[in-house]
């Protein structure tokens, strides 16, 4: 980043990581975190339940950083050595914690009502080098090891047990160790123009910008987002605050929020602001959008409901779609569409609906509507409107691509 | 893995994955496509976009392994130096790959109707040292090298595009030039287990296990996946099932699928082969399990829709539950429940319904109902039964596991 970052880098360990069984959410979520309070994450390695490689990879990391997170590894089960060879690395012997032992036979005899296995009680060792990180959230304690200057800490990879470990212990130490200097983000959400042409037209501002801010394109389904970063403290809130600004003019036509939202948080606030209520009618997003919508704490205050009307039938029992328009112009179509959304308008009571239909792939798709065919509408009150879009590629991808621009059109229609 | 494995070194490139932006999910999807023809990855390294960090890294992991996939940094943005950097390190000299000049001016002028950028020009070019893999999915080529008996190669990180490249042409190549063992799997899913109860179920099986044979324990929201895998030609198919047979004996009681499929692929299947209906009403999982459903290709088979009755209105209103149920008892009760399950069976006219309402938090629980409780119930024309949850965690963690169980219920109901 730059020369006032405290540099980290993370270690995940677990042959599940290699075969492709896992997807790793912890570095992500550890870096974010980091970034928040001013350390860098320089590196990520993911490693199997390999012992040379583990210890290869101990010894590489720890001469990139000052500090070396590691998750995973930790488990009751054969295959996790972890432990043991932390023992050996940082030359310590295995000994009983007494307080991560009460914590197993808590979580075992009162959590879980159920009899502590020889290999749960291991679970409390800990080595004899370490200082204790205790887990408030499972079994596995955490481990805070110095080596040559380095700090090496070692986290379960259950993610809820790692993000404890983390907010209550980690990174409280981190703030009273190092001087840290937050790095500071303005962060901006733009819709409806790719990431070469939003490049185009910031050479010039990118050009002007001192080199302690940095401009990052972070592109994601049909979005992009841009974010101004800076962790140098000559450079003043203000000067950042006025990059800011001359950024968010340049963009202005293709702005969804100037803040580090997502589009259904974004469109979670208009709808409080305004006291409206909303409700979704799905046939080809399955339930997507409105687990997006419902995934977002407190989204009950304007989400009232939705139907997820994948049958033929669903759409004309459930939302009172006429049979003639289904028959007339098929289940994916503007007239079909539209009249999904007027009916989940009107079933579910709310000021505003929003209704998708299309063919998601790989079957179903025809010459005239092909896979990746999709109409969309949104119906208020006084007007109902619908567009069609086309996607290519995969299922997943066209449900994600349809659920990212339904609700970017729906924050067009309440914004 | 063994002696008979090829490695893989994989590398992320790209500031997005060291700021907690962008989860990897390439890394995971290139390691299953490697396994699957024999090759076993070694490390993953995510760097950003700074020079020296990307050199040392292909350095080191070109130490590791004769294979090194390289993904992202090669957007058409000024923070993308992976090209000019790969250049370098290969000592080739920039070019225009014609084929690849075809390819961007086609995507801009007749898939885009957009006007072709400069920069985007410039995405045709690359190293004179490599072989080029061209790109069906973006403007982006891939690249091969090969520099001191290691093959090094570049593509896109955009999923999709990357994805193509591998399937297309890097895997077909790897085929041809390695002399590949395919790595066999086999592979079961229990549920109702926790991971050291397995494995103390099967201390004796494990130390029994000829070494060429591996167990691993795979363990995901309340569910653990057992994996056999082996690479040596010299252990027969017959071995394997012999041995796989003998796992799925001792977890017989826990037993979801002697497969390698997802509880909602296992319920798909029995379905479709049932010949049987599924309908959901959601609550508090707010069209995640529909959404988990109607992922699958094909699930317009058997599934006919949902209603997401988030607000108790949409409860009583479309669901028909008695007001006086849910006055008496409350939205997030058994009685409730079981009313929502039957409501949406005969709504959407199926054989069998699955209803779910809890409190996922931040907010909304009480002393006798905390967060985390939840009520899950299953109906058919004979019967509706109906069962409480209690989990903890946040809101994320409780909408998946709130999913999973109830998938979990509904499979034991219809299996």
């Amino acid at each position: 980043m730059n020369d006032n970052s405290i540099l980290a880098s993370i270690i995940t360990i677990g042959d599940e990581l290699l075969i492709g069984q896992t997807i790793d959410t912890n570095s992500a979520w550890i870096a974010t975190e980091l970034n928040k309070v001013g350390i860098h994450v320089k590196r990520r390695v993911a490693v199997g339940d390999v012992w040379d490689d583990i210890w290869q990879t101990l010894e590489e990391e720890g001469e990139q950083a000052p500090i070396v997170l590691i998750t995973g590894g930790l488990g009751p089960t054969s295959d996790d050595i972890t432990k043991p060879l932390l023992c050996q690395f940082f030359e310590g012997e295995l000994i009983v914690d007494k307080q991560a032992l009460e914590n197993v036979k808590n979580i075992f005899e009162k959590l879980l009502n159920r009899p502590l296995l020889e290999r749960n009680l291991k679970q409390a060792e800990v080595p004899s080098t370490c200082q204790v990180i205790q887990n408030k959230r499972g079994t596995a304690p955490g481990m805070w090891f110095e080596k040559h200057g380095t700090i090496y800490i070692s986290m379960p990879g259950v993610p809820h047990e790692m993000k404890g470990m983390m907010m209550d212990y980690v990174i409280p130490a981190f703030k009273r160790q190092f001087n840290l200097v937050p790095i500071q983000h303005r962060t901006l959400l733009t819709a409806g123009i790719g990431e070469s042409f939003l490049a185009d037209l910031l050479i010039q501002f990118e050009e002007n910008l001192p080199s302690s801010i940095k401009l990052a394109y972070l592109p994601n389904y049909g979005m992009v987002r841009l974010r101004l970063s800076c962790q140098n403290p000559l450079v003043s809130i203000e000067e950042l605050n006025n990059m800011f600004a001359n950024l968010k003019e340049l963009v202005k036509d293709y702005l969804v929020i100037d803040e580090d939202l997502s589009l259904q948080e974004t469109i979670a606030r208009i709808l409080i602001q305004q006291k409206k209520t909303l409700a979704i009618a799905e046939s080809c997003t399955g339930g997507y959008i409105s687990h997006l919508i419902t995934a977002i704490p407190g989204s009950s205050a304007f989400f009232k409901g939705g139907i997820i009307s994948y049958a033929n039938e669903a759409k004309i029992d459930t939302l009172d779609v006429p049979e003639d328009i289904i028959a007339q112009f098929g289940a994916v179509s503007l007239e079909t569409v539209e009249k999904m959304a007027e009916g989940i308008r009107l079933k579910m009571k709310t000021d505003f609906a929003l209704a998708t239909s299309g063919i998601m792939g790989p079957g179903g798709g025809t010459d005239t509507k092909p896979v990746g065919f999709v109409c969309i509408a949104f119906s208020s009150e006084f007007k109902t409107e619908s567009t069609t879009l086309q996607f290519r590629f995969d299922r997943q991808r066209n449900i994600e691509l349809t659920a990212a621009h339904s609700l970017n059109f729906l924050r067009k229609k309440v914004g």
